[in-house]
C-alpha cells in the first residue's frame, strides 16, 4: 500500500498506519461515495460506452457540456486524461503548450503530454498559481504563434482554476478575460484544467449575477477545451468530463480509445457524477469555510505559516520548518496531511471532513505549530 | 450515438433503432451487470486507488495474479491498456513486437503501442488466428533479438488466446509450449492478450488435470506479462487486470498514471470483477454451447458459411455474400450482429444471451441464410 | 570500429582485420567518392540550406523531383529519414502503414516510424520481397482505410524497389499499377522506398520506351511520396532526396528540422549527388552484370545456393550452411561479405568493385562453396 | 527560397533580394568554407560512418571528446540533434528536463525532445539567458528528482553556453560550478548545449590558466553530455559533435540511426571540422571585437538600444521600435540583420564578416538608429 509519502511524491512517512486516521486532509480525491450516491450507482441504467450506448454516461456528458456552454462532452477515467485529450485537440505534435511552472499538466501528469502527444511546454512562474494581470502580460510575451519553420509555434495556453499546487487559488475573471482577448487575437487557443472549477464557481458565485452556474458558463465561454473533475470536491468515485465542440469531442473519443481509456458500462460511474452535480456543488462552500478555519488556526499558532485571507477554497498550504515531521506528528494524532516539499505541507477539506474532523485538525495544528 | 456499424469499424447500418433488439450478439462487451453484481458494487469497500489504498481493488489484483501464477496485478480501465502496459514493460521505444496480422493489439488498439510506447510491429499471417506448429515456425524465423545497431531488435511476441478476429480460437497448449521454448532460448519475452483467456480455459478445462484453473495457471506460467479482461465474457462492467512480476507491476503503475488511467475509488468496479470471478467463469461453457448451436444452424442453412467444429468458444464468424445486408435483415428481426468486413459477419454469445435468445437468433439465421 | 558482423546486425566476426580487404561486397553504401566527384564537391557553390539558400542543394532537389515527375524535393542525410518523412506526410499518429515483413522501413530503421511518428505497421510475407499479383491481392485484403473509431485505419502502403533484403528484386511495373489502382480506389496512399530505384530503372530501362528515365517517371507517377538514395549505387558520399507535392515538401522541411536533420552548407554533398546523377546511373548495368557473374560462380560451385536468374540487379543472396563461417573464410582471402542471418550471406556490387575484384570474389566463392 | 524573415521565425521581409547583400549578419551559421577548408574536404580520407569506419570522422570525434575531457564523441548533422541525443541519454520518456525559457532546446528545436524522446520540460526565466547565482537558486528550487509515482521526476538540467537568444551571453564558471554541486547532490544530470562553447571559451580564455582549452575542459568536466557545433562560429559547413561516456555514445549511435541521421562518407564533413578546430577557434576573438564595435555604434546612435558592455561574444541584440522596418531598411543598404521579435533585432558576426563589412554595418546602424 502506498504511503501518503509516496502519494505526495515526497519523503514523509505514512500516516495511515497506527493510530487510525480520524480525519484525512491529504486530498479531496479521497472522498468515499455516500449512501445516496451508492444507491444511484446500483440503479444506474447502463450500456456499452465504447459504442456510445450508455444512456447515463451520455446524459452526464450532455449535462456537463451544457453547464460550460459547449456542444459536447466526453467522460474520462481521470482529470489527467481529460487534460491530455483537451490539449491534444489544440496542439499538434511538435507544437507548444504554455502553462505555469506548477500547473498540474506539467507537474502531476508524468510527462503524458510529451509522451502521448509530442507536445512541448514552456512555463512561467506564478506565485500561488495566480493568473493576475502581471502573469497575463508575461504569458502574452512568451507566445510565438505560427512561428514558422525555425521556432516552435505556440498553439495553446493552459489555465488551472482553482490552482491545486498554488493552494486552491481562484483565477480572477477579469484576468481570464484579458488573457482570452490576447490569445484570441494571436490565434492561440485556451485549455482549462478545471478539475476544481466547481470550487472556483462556488467561491465566486455569491458575487456573480448567474450564481455558481454563471461563473462556470462564463469561464467555459472563454476556452476551446475544458476538463472538469467529478472525483475531487464533488465526491464521485471516478471520472472527469472533457468538453469542447462536437467535432473536437468526436476526435477526442477516438484518442480516448487510443489511450486505452475506452470503458464499457460506465453508467455506474456516470450515475455517481450526476448525483454529485445534483447534490454536492453548493456544499463546497462548507469545505471552503472549514479550510479557512484551519488556516486561521494554523496562522494563530504560528504567525506567517499561512495567510488565511489567501485561502480561496478548500486547500491550505503551510510553510513549516520540517513538513515531514509535521506530517508524522499529525498522523500520531489521527490527522493525515501531505507534504508537498521539504518545507511545504498541504491540507485539503472535502465531503468526508465534517465539523468534528475540522475541530480535531484545528486543535492538532494549534498544538503542533505553536511549539 | 455510434451505430453498430461504427462499432464494427465497418459500413453496416445500425441495428439498434426500430425494431427493438431482442438478442444482441454484436459483442460480449455488451453484458450488463446482474442484480447480484450490482449489490456487490453498491456494498464495495473503497479507497483511493491512485494511492493504492482501495482494498477491493487490491484484493482483485492479488486474486488474478494468483490465478495466473504471477506476483502482482494491476487493474486497468480496458483490455487495450492492459496490453499497452504489458508490452511497454517488455519492449523499449524503437524495439519490436511480433504478433499475427489480425491480433487485437495491432488491429483494434488504434496504434497505441506506436503512439504511447514507440513500439514497432511486424506481423505474421495466421488462418483463424491459430498458433499452431506451423505458425510457431514462422514466428521463430522472424525474430531478430539483440540485432545490434542496424536492424530492429525483437523484444517480445504477443499471443492472443482466445483469438477474437480469428473467431474465438483456442490456442493449443502444446504449440504455446513450443513457442515459449523458442522465445526463451532467444531471450525474447511473451505477452499474452488473454482478454478471453477464461473462455480458452473453460474450453480446455475438461481435459486438463487442473480444470480451468489449471489451464489459466499453465498459460500464465509461460508469459512475462498477461492481460485478462473482466468485462467481456465474465460480464463485469469495466476493467482488465495486467499481471507480471512485482517489479514490473510497480513500473506499470507509474505508466498507468502516465496514460491517464489512474482512477480513484475503483473498488466499485473491482467488486464486480471479483463477483464475476466467483460466479461467471464456469458458466462460459453455456455460451460456448450456444455459439456452436448457432454455427450449426447457420451451416445447415447455408453449407460452408461457417464450420461448427471450428467454433471453439463463444464467437462465430460467417462468410456471406453481403455482411451488411445480413446485419440489416437480422436487425429487422430483433437480432443484432456485427459486420467485420464486406463478406464477414460475427456473432458472439455472452451472459445476456439465454436459450430463448439463442432460439430466436438460430431461426433468424436459418431464414436469412437459406435464401 | 564496427565489424561487418555488427554492420550486418549478426554475429559473424569482422572481415576488416588482417588480411586487408581487397574487394568489399558488404554493401553499396561503402563506395568512396571518385576524383571527379571530389572536384565537384570542392568547387560547389553553397549557402545555408536551413534557410533554403543553398543553390546546389536547391538544384539537386529540383532535379530529382523533375526526374520522378513530382513538384518538389528535399535533401536528407539518409534514406531512412527520407522514408520517415515521406511516411509521416501520409500517415497521422495512430494510423497504419502496410509493408512487407522484410521491408527496410520495418527492419532497418530501428522503429523510427513508431518512435518519431507514432505510425503503426502490419506486414505481409513476400518471398524475395517481390510485389507480384498474389502479393497485391494480399495487401489489398489487409487494408482497412477510414476504419472508424474502433479499428486502426490504413493510411498508406510502402513499396521497396529494388528490394534490399529480398536480394535486389525489381518490382514488376504491371503489379505496381495494379496496386496503385486498388489503393487509389480505397483512398490509401503509396510511399516508395526507392533507395535503389536507379538500379530498378536501369534493369528495366532497356525494355522501356523512355529508357531508365521513363521507368523512374512511371514509378514516380504512382506514388504520393518517394525516397531515392544518392549514396548507394550512385556512389555519392551522403544523402537521399524525398519527393512529393510542393505543399508536402514544405511540411517535410519543418519535420526534417524537427528530426534534427537541418544541415547548413549542404551544397558540398549535393554537388556529389548531381555529379552521380550525371555520371553514375547508366553504369549500374555493370554492377548488375558483375552480380550475376558472382551468382553464377556461386551456383556452379554449390547448386541451389542461389538462383542466378533471380539476380535482378546488384545484390546476391546466398543460402549456406553457416553464413558466419563463410564470411570469415572469405575475409581471410580478402573478400568482405555480410551475413544477414545464420544461413544467409549477401554480396553487393557497386562503384568500387571492378572486374578484377569480381574475378577475385568469384574464385573465392568457387573455392569456399565447392567444399 | 526562405527569406531572412522566415529564418528568424518572424514577419520581416527578405533582405536577400535586390540590392545584393554586402554583409550578412543574420547568423553565424551562414559562413561558407574557406579555400583551405575546401582543400581539406576534397582530400579527406573516408569510409562508411554507419559502420563507424570513416577514419576522419573517428578522428574528429576523438579530438572533440578529448577537448571536453569525455570518453567518446559522435558526429551529428546538426546541433539540434546533438542536443536531442544528449538529453535522450539522460532523460527517459515521461521524465523532465529543466531549462530556461529562451533556451535553444525549447525554442528552436521544434518540440523534438517531446516528439522523439517523450521528454517533458519546465522552464525558468533568465534575463539575457544568464545563469547567475539567482538563476541557480531558482533552478534548484524547481527540481524534483525521483519524485515517485505521482509527480514528474526531474532527470536533467540543460545549460546553454553561450546563450543564443540571450545575446551570446557567456555563463559564469562559478555559477556553473554551483549548479553542478546542487544537481550532483540531487542526482540530476547536466546537459550542455555548447553550440557556441568555443565563443565562451575564447571570451574567458584570457583570464584562465588553461587558456580557451582550459575553459572547454572545465565546463566539459561538469556535464554528463555536451553538444558543440562546428558550423557556427568555427565556419565548418555541417555538423556538431556530442560527447559523453563511451557507453552513452554507443547508445547515442543507435539513437542517431533511429532519428535518420546515420550518414555514410562523413569524412568530407569531418575534415572541415578538424580544419576549423585547427584554424578557426582563436580568431573568434576578432568576431567578438567586431560585435562590440557594432554595439557601440548602435548605442551611440540610439542610447539604450543595446548595452555594449553586455556583448560578451559575437551576438548583439537591439531593442528597437520596429524590428521589421530596421531589417528592411538595412537590407536596402546591403546589410542583412534578423528580427527575433516585433521590437528585437539581432546581429551576429562570424568568419565571413571582415573589417570592411563591419565598417559598412556600423555606418548603416548609425544612420538608421539615429533617425
Amino acid at each position: 500500500m502506498a504511503s501518503a509519502a509516496e502519494a505526495s511524491g515526497y519523503g514523509a512517512a505514512a500516516p495511515l498506519e497506527r493510530p487510525p486516521v480520524r480525519v484525512d486532509l491529504r486530498s479531496d480525491t479521497l472522498t468515499r461515495p455516500t449512501a445516496a450516491m451508492r444507491r444511484a450507482v446500483a440503479e444506474a441504467e447502463v450500456g456499452d460506452d465504447v459504442y456510445a450506448e450508455d444512456p447515463t454516461t451520455n446524459a452526464l456528458e450532455a449535462r456537463v457540456a451544457e453547464l460550460l456552454g459547449h456542444e459536447a462532452g466526453l467522460f474520462t477515467p481521470s482529470g489527467s486524461l481529460a487534460n491530455v485529450l483537451g490539449v491534444r485537440l489544440l496542439v499538434e505534435p511538435g507544437e507548444e503548450l504554455l502553462c505555469d511552472a506548477r500547473a498540474h499538466v506539467v507537474r502531476a501528469e508524468l510527462g503524458a503530454h510529451a509522451v502521448t502527444s509530442g507536445v512541448t511546454t514552456r512555463t512561467w512562474d506564478a506565485p500561488r498559481g495566480l493568473l493576475d494581470d502581471d502573469a497575463v502580460g508575461r504569458v502574452t510575451a512568451m507566445m510565438t504563434p505560427d512561428a514558422g519553420p525555425h521556432l516552435v509555434s505556440t498553439a495553446a495556453v493552459a489555465v488551472e482554476d482553482t490552482h491545486n499546487f498554488g493552494g486552491g487559488t481562484v483565477q480572477p475573471l477579469a484576468a481570464l478575460h484579458r488573457l482570452h482577448e490576447q490569445t484570441s487575437a494571436a490565434g492561440v487557443a485556451l485549455h482549462l484544467d478545471g478539475a476544481r472549477l466547481w470550487n472556483a464557481a462556488v467561491a465566486l458565485g455569491g458575487e456573480h449575477a448567474g450564481g455558481w452556474q454563471g461563473v462556470v458558463r462564463e469561464v467555459g465561454g472563454m476556452v476551446a477545451t475544458a476538463s472538469v473533475c467529478l472525483s475531487k470536491g464533488l465526491g464521485a468515485p471516478v471520472g472527469s468530463v472533457l468538453v469542447s465542440s462536437a467535432e473536437n469531442i468526436a476526435r477526442a473519443r477516438t484518442w480516448r480509445k487510443r489511450t486505452g481509456a475506452g470503458m464499457r458500462q460506465t453508467g455506474l460511474l456516470a450515475a455517481a457524477g450526476l448525483h454529485a452535480l445534483d447534490h454536492h456543488v453548493e456544499r463546497l462552500a462548507d469545505d471552503h469555510a472549514r479550510a479557512r478555519r484551519l488556516a486561521r488556526a494554523a496562522a494563530a499558532a504560528r504567525p506567517g505559516c499561512t495567510d488565511p485571507d489567501a485561502v480561496d477554497t478548500n486547500i491550505v498550504v503551510l510553510d513549516v520548518d520540517d513538513a515531514r515531521a509535521l506530517v508524522l506528528a499529525a498522523a500520531e494524532r489521527g490527522v493525515a496531511l501531505s507534504a508537498l516539499g521539504p518545507r511545504t505541507a498541504r491540507l485539503v477539506t472535502h465531503l468526508d471532513v465534517d465539523d468534528e474532523g475540522t475541530d480535531l485538525a484545528a486543535s492538532v495544528l494549534a498544538e503542533l505549530l505553536s511549539r
